[in-house]
């Protein structure tokens, strides 16, 4: 059984934001030259996901808009995380919305998708550095 | 270590639907002769899931009015993503909630599951054929 | 490749309930003895979930009282689930937004995470024992 592991950097300027990092992904399975096997995505940190969707603009409008809805940001107060100091609380709830992980079958040396699937790193509580795991194993 | 791959299709003639897709995923199980591994099972769509509950009727209709309640398809035209041509924006928020993926231990070469787990396909954008991504690794 | 399993059991005398059973899976992977895997934890019950997140009082709370508004428990005959005798249809939804199970890298023998990482257990219907499985899969 072969293993890699790699992390990915990013740092989203604003408070939130979504990005593609479907290649980064594509090229850890290559480097690691497993044909078969399991790909793990995840976040590190609590209040980012990874999750796979379409990679459009006005879906990620959509996304942004509908879990400002669902959580949030403001009243901060609301939050009885928020008396601890921070002011992220609707980033912990938003981030369970999306997901902290994907699970991606490698078939052939490749990612094996379906037509529209592509990796996303969701932030919920950007302006600095944050990271992503990629864990491979198989053969 | 060995590995296995099948595709499932399905083709759900309303827009949302529930099917228990259990039995295809532990004929595959059965097929790969893995006795100890895990099994991913992925919607290989970005409007559909996979997805871990009781197979029970009235609990895919609870699903399916709650999902409605927190991501409406109508008004179509309140959704970025809905601009591109398409209507099916609330799809990608309902397969959010419910998940893209499972994935299941294998144990002496069965699923190992708790006593009333059942794996579903969710259809949010049906009408068509689409598929699930079935794929095993261990030993 | 070797292979390990486990069930974890926990009774949470309330309906609902938050813990933390971080240590619980690493000494399973200290067991185990996998350099190099993925260790799998599932709620094998479908109103119950497993989750990463902070491991913070303040943040529970937050969690329950949103999940409750997302899927509140009464009154429990709008839910179809529920003329079958049951009252815990908004267990079933509840489960689905804080998700099933979690996939975490090992690496070097050690549970792979970042700085705040924490695997809970999230109760939606408790009062009886229920079961966490933890499958380890690697070298």
């Amino acid at each position: 059984m072969k293993s890699f592991r790699k992390e990915l950097w990013f740092n989203i300027p604003a408070r939130r934001g979504y990005i593609n990092i479907t290649d980064e992904v594509a090229d850890c399975v290559r480097e690691s030259e497993v044909q078969e096997g399991f790909v793990l995505v995840n976040a590190m940190h609590i209040t980012a996901s990874v999750f796979i969707n379409d990679d459009e603009r006005g879906l990620h409008q959509d996304y942004d808009r509908w879990l400002e809805k669902l959580a949030p940001h403001e009243p901060v107060s609301s939050y009885q995380h928020n008396r601890t100091g921070e002011d992220n609380a609707d980033a912990h709830m938003k981030r369970q919305v999306m997901g902290r992980e994907v699970v991606v079958a490698i078939t052939n040396g490749k990612l094996d998708f379906g037509p529209w699937e592509q990796i996303s790193y969701g932030e919920f509580d950007g302006g600095r550095r944050k990271r992503v795991l990629v864990k491979i194993i198989g053969e």
